[in-house]
């Protein structure tokens, strides 16, 4: 459910009033998306979303996350752009939230990953990666590294209700995953989306009927980081089955392509292993946090932290980059 | 929230290769309503929207519901129109569900209702009325005077626990409602929408900036009833501020728009008040089983059944039919 903020008609023409979009025609909450209010908005000027950023969203990031977006797609990435209002400003408020209007990409989710989404996913990885080169702005990544501590003491009263000795167990895979984490300046960094789900992703098929990628959103976790650490969140959200197997396949695809457009440096490649690791402890914190802190009747359905927990077993044992089809 | 079934991309291509609708271009979950899923999906031939009937909806009575759409359209209502596949079916299975595709309505439903809607509400109700008239098929209505007694029964255990003494004025309003309830025969029955709630009536602007009515939508509490009891819904629904209090200029647009297409007899106005204590106690008494029975964390928001008592309090002490605006 995406819907945390109710716009009346009168302020949504209020609102309108300050773009040159033409005449409302309709205007839909969209499920999808769990941090912000998104609506579909049907214009004469056409389709469009318009999100209101929820609590969860520090005001004082959004030029850099619309900034960011405008760059990307200036330099051909497929993402939303944002729209301006008549006195140039894209970022505005409505019903008192900030708010921002963004062009409507077609394509469609994958409900379920075929390894044919693999390949153009890893190429428009990478093509974010060299889009973002020469965006002037910076953001700390607050779910990095440095964020995993704070995160881990907020869930050590409530983590083992979830399994016994869970708390332990992420004190010890903590521990290591600092110790192994790169060293500052050894790997590329740059604009990094860091959330890259299937849900943010769209697909349309080609005229082969082989799915092309026509979308990639939700930047609101986008950072400044090591460019490979994406590709290690992405290995977590794509290339595992429902059974818990890690699809090698799918993870082959995805690195193969992705290194037809940057190739990765050997010491990239040698801190893949260790940045999943990473990645994997990143949203089981994130997920074992909302799962013992949501309240029972909230409309966010809570994601299981223990599949989190398989996923950093397996990249602990997988040994060297090989094991993830480099 | 009304996504509860999620569609793979597989199965929606297969889905839609039973339409001439052309490519697929988008395929998004809407945030709004709360018995089926619902998906906006975007072809090379427009816009539409597919539902997935969930549970509650019992498969024999789509074909009423879809019948009654398609009449109704054909009849000049701006109502979705079920769109058929190449074999001429509009009622089809997908994701394991019966499903459908409409047409897409444009409009925005008033979040917060204005004097302004409530005319062409009443006008375009009552062209529902009269468009139905020549529909050839019947539903009986499950949520009315026949369905309220067992419904009392299933609130009977934990109806207290929202207030004490509850299930006492219950029992009482019920008895009180069914002992002054219209006998058979003596006003006009015909096919109702009965839950024309503001969610489900869209509304654009005219060149003169006053609302007229561009959708409505979601028939799936739809039946063959008393007219006029749709009215009362209608009446329950629209014309209550937020405080509380009856708002009689609503509903006075309200009934005399409607009256412009459809006169009430005499004893369809003589009725209205114990209509309106019923479609009252009809929304008590269902969102009051919803408020108990509903599991902790489920994806519906619970609707406060304590609205439809004071607004059942308030019809039981109005009076005559003059108290309503009429």
């Amino acid at each position: 459910m995406a819907v945390y903020t109710e716009v009346t008609d009168e302020a949504l023409r209020e609102y309108l009033a300050d773009y040159d979009l033409g005449d409302l025609v309709a205007f839909r909450g969209i499920a999808e998306g769990v941090e912000n209010s998104n609506y579909a908005l049907k214009t004469g000027a056409g389709d469009f979303i318009l999100t209101l950023y929820e609590r969860r969203v520090d005001p004082a990031e959004l030029p850099y996350f619309l900034g960011l977006m405008e760059h990307l797609a200036a330099h051909g990435l497929p993402c939303p752009l944002p729209v301006h209002g008549r006195d140039g400003a894209a970022l505005r408020r409505l019903a008192g939230r900030p708010a921002a209007i963004c062009t409507f990409l077609p394509g469609v989710w994958p409900r379920r990953v075929r390894p044919e989404h693999c390949a153009p996913l890893g190429q428009a990885l990478a093509r974010l990666h060299a889009a973002g080169a020469g965006f002037g702005m910076a953001r700390p990544n607050a779910l990095g590294p440095a964020g995993w501590p704070p995160l881990l003491e907020r869930c050590r009263a409530t983590g083992d209700s979830v399994q016994a000795g869970l708390v332990a167990q992420l004190d010890a895979a903590l521990a290591a995953i600092l110790e192994a984490w790169p060293a500052p300046g050894t790997l590329p960094v740059g604009q990094i989306h860091a959330d890259l789900f299937p849900d943010n992703v769209f697909f349309l098929d080609d005229a082969e009927h082989r799915p092309r990628v026509s979308g990639l959103i939700d930047f609101y976790f986008a950072c400044t980081d090591l460019l490979a650490y994406d590709i290690a969140v992405c290995l977590n959200a794509w290339c595992f089955e429902a059974d818990g197997g890690f699809n090698v396949t799918k993870a082959r695809a995805l690195l193969t392509a992705y290194q037809g457009v940057r190739p990765l440096s050997p010491a990239e490649r040698a801190a893949l292993p260790v940045l999943c690791r990473g990645a994997a402890l990143r949203f089981l914190l994130t997920r074992l946090h909302d799962w013992t802190a949501t309240p029972t009747g909230a409309l966010v359905t809570r994601k299981d932290p223990l599949e989190y927990l398989r996923k950093l077993r397996f990249f602990a044992a997988v040994g060297g980059e090989a094991g993830l089809g480099l």
